[in-house]
């Protein structure tokens, strides 16, 4: 954390004047903004100590020292740290960046416990999500691939002998995606054939749209890859399976039979070598399948065995890490946002105010960004909630497995469904929130904002990608909308309750669907937390059972229904952050955080359920629509005045350190401007007033005119020469 | 425009196979997705004539024929057309490409005829948005600043006699924004000091916060600037006014007292210099100063006249030309999301199916783009008005100032007020909703959508400082917001109708404040034009009338209203769109357009208008609950339905060539897959498959056991040595 001690302020550089009107005697009537002096006089009315409610964030005191030590790890290392001229870098360099920051976490790797490396890259993420995505693609793609697909000995040689799990030896990278197929990996085109006279397989690319496509490390990486191709056995396709390719050799050169590029350019991520890799009858011995659960033996026997569905586990770990992402980068810009609101001033109130007025004490930039602050804490508590579910299930399988339990893995079916839904809607709806995130705190810092040194642009150019891959947000939404919608099917149809662990809540539709009466009738009712839940649970299951009606009315066409079905994603997401925000507060025990976490739940659910969902709160009856216009016009604006004193300790709880934060005017002691100036001008030295092409530019002001450039072809001069005999 | 000839097709590349395994064979039972070959027949269902719609959209047949030979001259010019290679270009090389384009531009500006010259200006700012503003740095702002403050003999010397109209000899910058200031242009801490005995002012900035800030072409281009600085005259402050303030000599060297610097990278526009400047004790001739309307003598005595309010209208061109851009970048993405829904195929819908649907036949799909082609067609519209009526009223103001009649400046005084209002508007709206456009196709062409060589990121980051510069949207709105008000107020309390041209409609007020009958009461209504512009016009009025009330209840504080303000302004662009599409329509001749444009009119209002106001309409009481749900559930996906098949030849009819769309998956002759790899491999080719860091990753690789690298330190018999004596 940055350091209690604040500097000087923003002392207003007066510039020596001699002559007989002093400018700066006449403009010292204005005082100058001082941006420092304002933030820490905030900081000083913080009635609550920031490190307590960091930890009540991040879930626990354990994990909130982690989290901490790791700050200042990061932040003291040489290879890991940010620096603001890493803002100026093109792609290439970024990519030699990233490359070195990946060989100093191979050296943590080989050092840390698993959990301690495994914060290290989820927090390294928010700093460098290129690294990030480098590392994950190996480590968890690759890995959990293999981890996921594989027999135990297989893992075991990839991961430990061949050491690919300490970034040794071999790299991997996840070969699924193909130029013509993102979404539907089952349309996947690359083939993998079974040569049986030589105990082969041979993998393919049968034509330009199967080009693997989007590889992350691909380019210049990957020593390897698990290839998604359709199994072809004896002329029968059994659907894509996995295996694992050999794509260069240990002096790193690519092997015969496999054509790889590099994709270039991308909106963000610039630091990831993504590439496109065309396979050729390339040969691989037939035990290089994974074959945990489809088997082929050397006879050319498939089994394809019941429990397939668990293969797809390993794609959850991502899910929920983007989730948990949301988070992070959440509390990095709102915390930069907020800060600059307090030091900005624009407009005075009054011509008589000695300064100018605070950006935040505008009703409208207060409505613009503490509802960002209540959602990146609803964030937090949800997407820890998340990350130990996943952690709780990844263990439950494992020994499931173990014991060869059939009640156990049973067990662990069900709840993996349950992580599903669980993950697809948060991440689907955190990402996107998340995205506009970043936008609004951007246009929140006025023009500032787009400077490359205030960390904006890069981050949301690194960031929406998050919004596609990995299961693209609307294809996520609608996957979850459409359990939803079967599972109440299920409930009211056909009268069996279900038993996904976090969905438990629908077996209680039979009482609300008909339900009349208004939940939240009075003003009163919008800070009763159990009608506030309540109204949100039904709304999930009224909105449900509309959609079942519709589907019959459209004969079973549930395309008809996608956008609807997104919408109920994202309220299942929003019911999953409330009541995980309502449970931890309830289990609170520092008094001196409850009414601030209180305000902050009830601007949460006001600014991001309760308004974007008006509409249907109406139309199911679960609101009064006066009280719905009272929630907008009156109520926001008050919980929003209520918070507006305590933004500066509310962020600094976040605890992430200006190295972390890595922008010029988010900084801790928020010095805005010189922080800002000061910088520039150590990154682009004002001597350098020239830019290189000035030459040429100078040339085109001093050009000599039309006519002498022309040579003087179109002068009287010449018209007389060259008509004379014609006109003669 | 692209030829219409067809190339033959994304011919499925099967590679040789000799083996007895002809995986070729197999996978031959699938047939690869050829969208050229879809893109085509699509084109061919077009049954209307795109040029003839072109003309349409373009208000005539002149204009439209300009623009198509202004894109044949752009696309053909060596150093104006675009490349894919440059969204390769880090943003030192994007400066000097842009540098060489001004130059190139220049040469145009010395031959062609201004309206042509701008018009190309026009168009080139959506391919290089980069290049755009730094000749409107020179030629806009500085000029027209110029023109607009100074008198005609000082407009004549900078523009003509020293032609930095021509882009010679000087070049110009906008020294308006200060580091600690920006909406706030009053606020501006520079000052310009009278030293009467010398004649002379001096400029100077007198503290870090009034530094010149983002002022874009100062870094590397500028000579001049006009600077925005506060008027002291014996020790009395006029407040801020503009002076002509040389920063470089004919050398391009900087003179003394000017300090400058590059401010660095941006989140887009990286090919504009933008620069800081700081004044110390700057000496410039009082005739530097610009006196169209304050008027400084040499003894010191300071007229400032009554019609300062027209000085403002410089910086109304900016405005209008951003809501015109928002046009065509709309244009040229919609144009680009919808080749690719019809050409990418995903999922099977029933497995028997040949072929993968194409994305827009996806209801969802159609929801997500199918609006924004509307959107499209009514900002076209929308803005060609607005540009006319900026014409007109610059036009207008000439002439009553040469004729020197106080009648028809105040006739012009008042068209600007108009103006004013409709640009801020139009501008504000239509900016975030570009921005939200190109996020939303980027988001529509998935994984794709984030390489930069099909546009996106690039111009998504060029494009989002439009929703802050040249008066930040929010402020914008707030302002346009709290004149409706006003003009409310006036009409309704004070009884006295207004005059401003584009808001009589408000005049009405009386009319309809109290109106209680439901205008859009049945589903039929919803397609009838008359209730439909009915139904808005008085939503703009009980909108503003509704502020007016709770203004009173809050004792006049406007800020309470901030939030309502900006909505209401956007209201109001709504009308102001609505309005002059159907005019259009009504004026329209060419019958195979009728239905068209019947169809995108009705999607527009339903998606723009009464689906995102929709809980405003309802309170008013202008549509029925009832019927805003059918708007939703029903009519939207109906009227995306019967656009649907017609999105090729209403794309087309924006005419954009591929040249200047620089797309690789938005071509014209949508052969993606092919058009994409292909320059994806001239530009990296394969034949690079090692990184330049790849040696220090290949070590990391293959670098030596930990215990090998740390000497052996930590073994068993450093153990032994290390504690033999201790353990003795």
């Amino acid at each position: 954390m940055a350091p209690m001690a604040l500097r000087d302020g923003n002392k207003s550089k007066k510039l020596v004047n001699n002559g007989p009107l002093l400018v700066s005697r006449i403009i010292d009537t204005e005082k100058a903004p001082q941006p420092a002096e304002a933030i820490a006089i905030e900081r000083s009315q913080t009635n609550f100590d920031p490190v307590k409610m960091h930890q009540f964030l991040e879930g626990s005191v354990e994990k909130s020292d982690l989290v901490l030590s790791l700050f200042k790890s990061i932040e003291r290392d040489t290879f890991l740290q940010t620096s603001p001229e890493h803002y100026d870098m093109g792609y290439k360099d970024e990519r030699a960046l990233v490359a070195q920051r990946i060989d100093r976490m191979a050296r943590y790797l080989e050092l840390e416990d698993p959990k301690k490396f495994w914060r290290r890259l989820n927090l390294m993420t928010v700093i460098d999500p290129s690294m990030g995505i480098r590392i994950s693609v190996n480590l968890g793609l690759f890995l959990h691939c293999i981890k996921g697909n594989g027999t135990d000995e297989q893992f075991n040689y990839w991961a430990k002998y061949r050491e690919a799990g300490s970034i040794k030896q071999l790299y991997g990278c996840f070969g699924m995606t193909e130029l013509g197929h993102g979404s539907n990996v089952a349309g996947c085109e690359t083939t993998a054939t079974l040569d049986i006279e030589k105990d082969e397989f041979i993998i393919d690319t049968p034509n330009i749209s199967a080009t693997k496509w989007w590889i992350g490390g691909a380019a210049h990486s990957a020593t390897h890859t698990v290839c998604y191709a359709r199994l072809i056995v004896k002329g029968k396709d059994y659907g894509v399976k996995t295996f694992v390719v050999p794509l260069r050799d240990s002096q790193h050169n690519l092997l015969p039979g496999i054509a790889i590029g590099d994709i270039g350019a991308k909106m963000g991520r610039q630091g990831v070598d993504n590439g496109w890799i065309q396979f050729t009858e390339v040969r691989i011995p037939r035990y290089f399948m994974l074959q945990k659960w489809c088997k082929v033996d050397k006879f050319g026997n498939v089994v394809l065995p019941p429990l397939e569905q668990l293969s797809y586990i390993s794609l959850l770990g991502g899910r929920v890490s983007m989730a948990n992402d949301s988070y992070r980068i959440g509390a990095r810009f709102v915390t930069i946002a907020l800060r600059y609101a307090v030091g900005r001033r624009q407009f005075k109130k009054n011509p008589s105010d000695e300064l100018e007025s605070k950006l935040l004490d505008y009703p409208l930039h207060q409505r613009r960004l503490i509802p960002l602050l209540a959602l990146t804490y609803a964030m937090g508590l949800g997407t820890d909630k998340l990350e130990k579910q996943h952690e709780v299930i990844l263990d439950e399988l494992e020994r499931a497995i173990r014991a060869d339990s059939k009640e156990l893995i049973n067990k662990s079916i069900i709840d993996t469904k349950a992580l599903f839904i669980d993950s697809g809607s948060l991440k689907s709806t955190l990402t996107w929130l998340a995205a506009d995130l970043i936008n609004e705190t951007r246009q929140s810092c006025g023009g500032h904002g787009y400077s490359s040194y205030n960390g904006f642009g890069k981050a949301y150019n690194d960031w929406v990608v998050q919004c596609t891959w990995e299961g693209d947000n609307n294809v996520l939404g609608m996957s979850v909308g459409k359990t939803l919608v079967k599972n109440i099917q299920q409930i009211l149809d056909k009268k069996k309750p279900i038993n996904t662990p976090s969905l438990l809540f629908l077996n209680e539709a039979p009482q609300w669907v008909h339900q009349k009466d208004i939940i939240i009738a009075t003003r009163r009712d919008v800070e009763n937390l159990d009608k506030v839940k309540l109204a949100v649970k039904v709304a999930v299951i009224k909105f449900a059972a509309l959609l079942l009606d519709q589907l019959k009315a459209y004969k079973g066409n549930w395309d008809l229904l996608s956008h609807d079905r997104v919408q109920l994603s994202k309220l299942r997401c929003h019911y999953y952050l409330l009541e995980t925000f309502i449970e931890r507060i309830d289990s609170n025990t520092d008094h001196a955080l409850t009414s601030h976490l209180a305000n902050l739940l009830k601007l949460y659910y006001v600014t991001q359920i309760f308004t974007p969902f008006a509409a249907d709160f109406i139309r199911f009856k679960l609101i009064d629509p006066e009280v719905a216009s009272y929630l907008t016009l009156e109520f926001t604006p008050q919980l929003d005045l209520a918070i507006r004193p305590y933004v500066i300790g509310l962020t600094d709880s976040f605890q992430q350190p200006d190295n972390f934060i890595n922008s010029l005017i988010g900084k801790y002691d928020g010095n805005i401007y010189e922080n800002y100036f000061e910088t520039i001008k150590q990154i682009h030295p004002p001597r350098h007033y020239k830019a290189p092409y000035s030459s040429a530019f100078e040339a085109l002001l001093n050009r000599a005119p039309l006519e002498e450039r022309d040579r003087f072809e179109k002068s009287e001069a010449a018209e007389q020469k060259l008509t004379a005999r014609i006109e003669k």
